[in-house]
């Protein structure tokens, strides 16, 4: 791989993230926009993030080869059945010995398919761990990178060298920690993390009818609902792509807030405040 | 009641809140210190509180009578049951005619008590909503009540002038909001926004065993388990205390989890997004 200097990059998809890795490639990383260019199916998007200057040119979805076959490295920040059928519809556009890498927040189908894809393309799948509760390229300065996590799912056959520069970028663009993990392990990590607490917030929000209630609000429920503000067929995909560790996410944590119920109802103050010390303990352990 | 300037005024329990409110006293309200007072078990807390001019005089928990007796105003910032005890012990301590309240995150057994005492105290039941993850004297500066809810459930002898010049009072330390209910909806309501929301974070908590979890968190996990880091006695009283709305609001918030849960295990796409949009839109139109 040439000098990041020298490299070309593309970026398919201008939404939040999207935007948000533009410019901090851009700004933080001091890519010069001659060398940066994005496709996306909002035409009015592509015209002000080249009027900017933050790309120098965009290319609508139809077009995405012309952008593809020049770029060193690529970033797909599209809904994860769109990489997917990006991948498989612009295959053969892809220039030889770049370096492919993605945004999506479930990562098994996705490695997958970058398993069959040509073997002069290196996939090289990954998560970071940035969003922000409001969508679309017009928020992408609201994604804040600096010390945020960042996954990479590499795959078996992807060059270490790709990998080292990838991670070299992704430290560059402000983020703090890159965690390498398989991709069954990122779903079932990230089903936790990610998936399982934003469909506590959607179901905090589902259960409650009076909108006046953030008179009530001290902070908790504000913490607990903000990310209720989703993306609703982003997040629809990714729950079902990922049912089977997030179901077994949702019945692991219905067990525990049974646990918990059963000892209020049943006025068990002792073991009840044993087992709040023991979380605390794991929370402040977790902070570490 | 005399002018704020002049009021004699006794915070009982310098923890966290008590603390809070007595910085908010000195430093937003300007009130001397001469006239602010407070009574601890920890002794040490009292001598810092005095060394730094935070108080004029501290006062062991078995004189609190002598603090009691020439005090204007009095703010109670202990746990639910030792307010209850404390009021008790301590009836016939109060100076007539002073306003006495508390901070209490239940209401009802509060409120009921305060029924019962001395009719020339005017007792009005109160809860700030603007607590901190860490507790102690030693954290009130993290408290911070700018803008944040207060919620006042006054009793039907309460004398409107005491609740305005409470309320006054209130506004002067920051707050943004008073929102004046009845025990009973309060103890409704705060089971929602407060005591399900730090119980489902109990419970986040304590079905994930990994503590290198927050390598994989980007942002929800970390704000739907913040306040996991909870005081354990304390929150144990509450829950027990309000379990009746409790157990009320975990049930209809398990009703929610369990229709998300199926839409999902039956992979019913439409419905689902359809569902996640319009939990986005009440979140929208909560934040206003």
């Amino acid at each position: 791989m040439r000098p990041l200097e020298e490299c070309k990059i593309g970026i398919a998809g201008l939404g939040l993230m999207g935007g948000a890795i533009a410019v901090a490639l851009r700004e933080t990383c001091g890519i010069a926009s001659e060398n940066l260019f994005a496709c996306d199916k909002d035409s009015e998007t592509l015209k002000t993030a080249q009027n900017t200057g933050l790309i120098s040119q965009g290319f609508e979805p139809e077009r995405a080869g012309e952008m593809l076959c020049s770029c060193d490295v690529v970033f797909l920040c599209l809904n994860p059945s769109a990489i997917i059928s990006f991948l498989k519809k612009w295959e053969s556009s892809f220039k030889s010995g770049s370096i492919v890498t993605d945004i999506a927040g479930t990562k098994g189908s996705i490695a997958a398919c970058a398993e069959n894809i040509r073997k002069d393309i290196d996939f090289i799948p990954g998560h970071p761990m940035a969003g922000a509760e409001k969508g679309g390229f017009e928020n992408s300065r609201l994604c804040n990178f600096s010390g945020k996590n960042y996954i990479l799912t590499p795959l078996s056959h992807n060059k270490p060298e790709n990998i080292e520069f990838l991670k070299k970028l992704i430290y560059r663009m402000g983020f703090g920690r890159i965690t390498e993990v398989t991709p069954a392990e990122h779903d079932r990590k990230i089903a936790f993390t990610s998936q399982l607490c934003h469909l506590i917030a959607a179901a905090l929000i589902d259960c409650e009818s009076d909108t006046a209630i953030t008179r009530f609000g001290g902070g908790s429920f504000e913490d607990l609902t903000r990310i209720a503000m989703l993306n609703a067929p982003m997040w629809t995909e990714i729950f079902i792509e990922n049912r089977d560790a997030l179901l077994d996410r949702i019945e692991q944590f219905e067990t525990s807030l049974d646990e918990l119920k059963l000892l209020i109802n049943s006025v068990k103050a002792e073991e009840l405040e044993k087992k709040l010390e023991s979380v605390r303990d794991r929370r402040i352990q977790m902070s570490s």
